[in-house]
């Protein structure tokens, strides 16, 4: 319970920005917003996550638990993204099993962080 | 203060792993902790960051603060990973004025996530 999925509003995945258009940082924030999110999951807009040779991005954090970082994702993801952040949020410690992540998620982290201690 | 510094020991960083050899993340460990870390870093050796494409990888996290993660690093990097470690344990929210962080932070940044409230 408890988690926040960041994500990365600001991310241009390369594309040249079209004045009165979002990007896709915004289409994908859009996206993961248009419905409720997962129980336990709160959506976290967020100005750059620094990962913008690999964006889209998205970040997954919680107290206690590993925080991981994904990329090179776009709005069609959403529902894969969703999905991922719901079986992250029901772990204690963030590592959900291998088999039942998301193949986003199996394929494109960026990185992992362990649990912070406070 | 009470900054910690992860580094992914087990990275191979794309190289043939070699029996008896140290692989790049082990090496890159043993470069960092050759001295006395800096005053306010504790640095953690961690098995897998899941940055394997982007190794030899770090990260730096604390309460309070952004973490930062960063990639393609080589012992070599180890003088400047410590310099900028200490600037980020220096601070509060883990922001370091950019020109203070060391080129290869600036240039070779794979991920930030915010600070996290518990």
């Amino acid at each position: 319970m408890n988690a926040k999925l960041y994500v990365c509003t600001t991310c241009r995945a390369g594309e040249p920005v079209v004045e009165g258009q979002p990007v896709p940082g915004a289409r994908l924030h859009a996206a993961l917003t248009a419905a409720d999110a997962p129980d336990g999951v709160t959506i976290v807009p967020t100005e750059c996550l620094s990962a913008c040779s690999n964006g889209c991005a998205v970040a997954l954090a919680g107290p206690g638990r590993w925080s991981y970082v994904y990329g090179r994702l776009t709005d069609a993801d959403a529902p894969d993204i969703l999905s991922g952040a719901a079986a992250y949020a029901s772990t204690a410690d963030g590592i959900v099993p291998w088999r039942e992540r998301p193949v986003i998620f199996r394929k494109q982290s960026l990185a992992r962080i362990p649990p912070q201690e406070n």
